[in-house]
């Protein structure tokens, strides 16, 4: 494994920020708000970013704002934290979207669960193995949302691809990841828990060493007094942050994930950030839901 | 109402047939045997096709490709049958998929499933509104999957976009349709099940008046039997049809539908129609088991 390797592996064992795209009054991607959005979770010690993944509205996003939030980002984050940007739809179409990440600086792609309703184990294989092998300088982290896969697709997979570093794993369900950890190898990949907070503590008693989070953009000390207390075994002191955190992601969980994102912009609203502007097939809280989130984001930032 | 959504209207009372996309041997779209594929269809008495469908495996088409589909299905089919061009994906890419449809011809789109994983009730209508006033010309037809959403939402977007006038409803619980199709309202849309031939029957017997098929492209002849059963109220005549089908569709499901595509096309690979291929995330069928699937097209053949 070269040393470019060794360094993306330690970046992915963190809190992996999946920044929001704030959009602009007329509903376009507002740039300045979106750096100091970026600045702000940088300032607050986030050392790795994902643009491009589900919290920043991948599938709003035109195919040219995707660049755009690719190069806004690496260049707004420089040399101050990893970025593993997300990448999908059809193979050319993340190919390309892989490659222009790489040429403007990113270390890493996160290739997108396929949305694509008929997917084989052996087609899995052959859509990951056609984007890795593109970029083999690239660090490569699969997003696995689907509990059928087998742990030995993923082994096979990174047979053929020795850039498929990592893992994010989101299935709410612990023991069916630590089976696939296990089956698929445990030290041969870095184990992202892609399910945030409310399932970090189950899948780090499983192995894993980092976790996604949409909370951090609204407060990034919570999502990393979480992280430190799970890395020094601290379970009761985690699980103390995980009871601060629960009713913020049950609203969000509510209804399917209506409100995923939704809930995170109008915290950030709430405090000043940025609008609270969603897209269709998203819509802005209503106004009579909006002061408990609101209480929520401020009680955090005291 | 005007005359010519009343057309469209009647046109989606039928067997809605979902053309494959063939590969060549160098994996780009063989347009020849498109062409030859589709004439099929149009000589074995199909009078609606869906270019861009999930059985055209249309997220693993690019762009490119897509436009492509859409105007190579145009042309060959000409004044023979309607036609319905799904589009999908971001806002601004579905509007300008929907135009590029109107501007070859194209009486109808049908709108996929949006992708992005946080769909709220409010969201889903601001979508379909978006992409519906777009194209206040075209005939627009929903593809739900979301058990979730509810009927009051569809109507909620037909008040404000009369173009709204048939859904593709594609839940696999007949009473959950019928509940569906009458909240929204039972007249004033077409209701065309979007689970095929399985669930066609009982579909029927709750309301709908057409059905999709991807097994037409191996057999119009057995598709439109069924119809023509159900038309006539004839269910026991509709489950003889039901039970010739029943092992290739089940083939289909099987593994969380991982082969759906994959079994059509061996299909028509075995009556010498097309190739196998098909485009990750989906897998061609191994050897041993290519067998059983040829047997069975061949007896719908005789």
């Amino acid at each position: 494994m070269t040393a470019a390797f060794e360094a993306q592996r330690a970046a992915l064992a963190d809190v992996v920020a999946i920044p929001v795209t704030p959009f602009a009054a007329d509903g376009t991607v507002d740039q300045d708000t979106h750096r100091t959005l970026l600045r702000r979770l940088l300032d607050g010690g986030i050392g790795i970013l994902t643009p491009n993944g589900n919290t920043g509205e991948f599938y709003a996003l035109t195919p040219q704002e995707r660049r755009l939030v690719t190069e806004l980002t690496l260049d707004e984050v420089g040399a101050r934290a990893a970025v593993l940007v997300g990448v999908g739809h059809d193979v050319p179409t993340a190919i390309a979207s892989a490659r222009h990440a790489r040429d403007h600086g990113a270390q890493m792609v996160m290739v997108h669960q396929p949305v694509h309703p008929y997917v084989s184990q052996g087609g899995w294989v052959d859509y990951h193995r056609a984007i890795a092998e593109a970029v083999p300088d690239l660090g490569v982290v699969p997003y696995i949302r689907n509990a059928q896969l087998l742990g030995a697709r993923l082994a096979e997979l990174a047979d053929d691809c020795p850039n498929v570093i990592g893992v994010k794993y989101a299935v709410p369900d612990a023991a069916r990841f630590a089976a696939f950890a296990r089956d698929a190898g445990l030290e041969r990949f870095v184990w992202v828990a892609g399910l945030a907070e409310p399932y970090a503590p189950s899948y780090f008693s499983a192995g894993a060493t980092g976790f996604t989070s949409g909370l951090v953009n609204v407060a990034p000390s919570v999502s990393l007094n979480m992280i430190e207390a799970l890395r020094s075994g601290d379970y009761p002191g985690a699980m103390k942050v995980w009871e601060q955190i629960r009713r913020f992601e049950e609203l969000r969980a509510a209804n399917g994930s209506a409100n995923n994102v939704t809930i995170v912009k109008e915290a950030l609203a709430s405090l000043g950030l940025c609008r609270r502007d969603v897209r269709p097939p998203s819509k802005a809280l209503p106004e009579s839901e909006r002061a408990e989130v609101a209480a929520i984001a401020a009680g955090w930032s005291i």
